[in-house]
């Protein structure tokens, strides 16, 4: 096995635990190395740190496999990797009908994503050192998960990086174009041939929940919560019934759920969470008519059609009109798309953060709730923080903060590798300053 | 009413959200203004920004009470802070028999904060403004919370900063000296009279629930989980069977609950909520006699007794005693008290912290998890990560964020106030890198 000799003043970052050699740290290499082979990474006076795929092409040019020097990079070890990866999933969610089943190096894969919808997996690989074991690694997928089928959705650019062309195609099984999948007890029909990545967004499965206590507890003075009474029903359950702020109950038991705006829908996620736990009434937009379609369905096969109304619109234009139209809602959700892909692209998108951020909670109730969230990576959590705090001071709001969290339970993040910390997560309670 | 003029170059902070004034933001004060009097805050050129209370003994000069100039600090103020305070637990919480009720600035009663015990509240005054309007305070309280008693625990040394003396004992109705209270589904016995700050440290709630999916799926080969199967018992639900990693039934059906180490245990909160969700077998371990006989007590009510064992040591010894025996626990808790109190005390804070992260996460069985936190407000989340990074490099080990948070949902955050942002709470899971 050839041998990549590291810089002497460059090991570090691979002791921390980041999975990569870029071509600048490597001094140089011993031995027959093809693109795509594995070799030993040794450390500038030959000590061993890691095996890993060799790519000279690309400008990782070593992800590592393993730390172990005795474990082989073959079928035995994909089983292993994808068995461990769904015992995380079945030990930390709470419902494994859909996650990311495999996150590439979290998972000690190194460029593959791997997310299960029902019975199908859907595979993107990334690296070219997991594209020469592509069969291994489908081989090993069709054992532990015995899914229905198996598809490929390598179709992304990022591919070329590592020389390799972008390819999608069922690859093992029947897989239907649209599978059915349930997250937080909620129906979602995923597109796996033509829907934004690999269709579906799991990163926020855990943030969608969070939503739960915002949506109940409105109207009439706020403050109206189900409590439980001194009363008993048939079954001899305590029997809930709305309180007012003073924990009266209110004669007329309407349910009084939150009025909710949601910018960005895409596949009408949150609109499902919100209704789900109450919500009265929900706007649903996204510029996008194809994605307002993909969320009307879901949410007519949830059975709350009646609760949601949908807005094909640009949500900086629509937040904008309705701030000047002194529009108010209980909840406003903001959960776009990256504004920031590159490192360059941060002052544009801090603007961007910051009028959707600013206008959105201008359009919040006294007292009510901004949700909101980034996903850039180069959007970092502080800056984000003093985009919306900004925002805050020019909007003459106060803002409490109820909940920050990150991606969920199913990506998970090794401590030292900062790319795996993309996604910014918020729940604020909105109070007027002036 | 007299007013308090600040500096030109100063008054953003304030905008900002950040509820104090400091003596060197001050350019003067207009009229008459004793201690504790309610001023007007208003800009160099006299445009109004807030309304606080005046202590020309502090270095905080004034703390911010409203932001509404027609708003006055009266009955109604209190009772409407304390009902919107409650309302605010009632929403976020699971439970509200025991919780922050009141924190101070965060809930917009400058330099208060008030525990409830069931029915019994516990209250400390930490600013001279909230001093000198103690009776409406408790009256507020009375009136909203209708507790059985009110109990006063002003025995903090920040008090005299204020120009304050320390007080404590019982301030309306019955105050038994010892309440039961229940967290997390979890019965205690609280020392209101004499135990740590109010008697009860809830900021951890939401953290010591979180540990529960690591509580099992553990044992002969790891990854044994409990799993739906398709039979179904006498009541129509599902019955759930211990699994084995491939998804066969175990056949013999013991538990297969997580050995636990938590240390700095105090009142045994992480270790109840361990036996909750399954654990085996706890090791809990404080230095204070007085906080493990705390404990076993708590241990002891809730039933679980038969799977804890005590031990008083000192923590930094006893884990670097096991590191050297070689034990090993599926799950490590480390939950020490603030090592950094201040600014100057932070480079030793990061040698203890990673004495005992270091030791700690070498006491988990790979693949087990590491739970710490600090609640040391002078280290900053970006250093307590890297200190547990650099603890990872020397141990060896590769970590994967689980879970990430801080301080519960009854301790809110202002945005813009960093004082606020005092706790770390991390679960990880730990991989041997050899």
């Amino acid at each position: 096995m050839a041998k990549v000799f590291l810089k002497r003043n460059r090991k570090k970052r691979l002791k921390q635990g980041h999975p990569w050699v870029f071509q600048s740290e490597i001094e140089r290499v011993e031995g027959d190395a093809r693109p795509g082979d594995i070799v030993e990474i040794v450390n500038h006076s030959g000590h061993f740190l890691a095996k890993g795929s060799f790519n000279p092409n690309s400008q990782i040019a070593v992800r590592v496999w393993t730390y172990n020097p005795q474990e082989e990079i073959d079928k035995l070890f994909f089983e292993k990797r994808v068995r461990e990866a769904w015992e995380y999933r079945r030990r930390l969610l709470e419902d494994t009908n859909a996650c990311r089943l495999i996150y590439g190096e979290a998972d000690f894969l190194p460029g593959v994503v791997v997310d299960k919808f029902a019975d199908v997996l859907v595979i993107q690989i990334l690296s070219l050192g997991m594209e020469v074991r592509r069969e291994q690694l489908i081989q090993a997928l069709v054992k532990v998960m015995e899914p229905k089928g198996i598809y490929e959705r390598s179709d992304v650019p990022v591919r070329e990086l590592e020389g390799l062309e972008q390819r999608t195609g069922p690859v093992w099984g029947e897989t239907p174009g649209e599978v059915e999948i349930v997250e937080n007890g909620l129906r979602y029909v995923v597109d796996i041939v033509e829907g934004q990545k690999t269709g579906f967004f799991f990163d926020q499965r855990e943030n969608r929940a969070a939503i739960a206590p915002l949506m109940t507890g409105w109207g009439a003075g706020h403050g109206i919560a189900l409590q439980p009474t001194e009363e008993v029903d048939e079954q001899g359950k305590i029997v809930f019934r709305p309180v007012d702020r003073r924990g009266k109950i209110i004669k007329n038991p309407f349910w009084d759920g939150a009025d909710v705006l949601e910018c960005f829908s895409h596949t009408g996620s949150f609109a499902l969470n919100a209704c789900k736990h109450g919500a009265r009434k929900v706007t649903c937009l996204d510029i996008s008519e194809l994605a307002i379609e993909t969320a009307k369905r879901n949410v007519t096969m949830n059975g709350f059609l009646h609760r949601v109304q949908f807005v094909v619109a640009n949500a900086f234009d629509y937040l904008r009109e309705q701030v000047r139209l002194g529009s108010q809602w209980d909840v406003v959700i903001l959960d776009p798309p990256a504004f920031a892909k590159t490192k360059g692209a941060v002052e544009g998108a801090c603007r961007g953060y910051k009028d959707i951020n600013l206008n959105g909670m201008k359009l919040v109730r006294d007292g009510g709730f901004l949700v909101t969230a980034s996903c850039s990576y180069h959007m970092k959590p502080e800056l984000f923080r003093e985009v919306i705090q900004d925002a805050a001071m020019d909007a003459k709001k106060i803002l409490r903060l109820v909940h920050w969290s990150g991606a969920g339970k199913d990506h998970p993040e090794i401590l030292g590798v900062e790319e795996g910390h993309y996604l910014k997560f918020a729940i604020f309670e909105v109070r007027s300053r002036a």
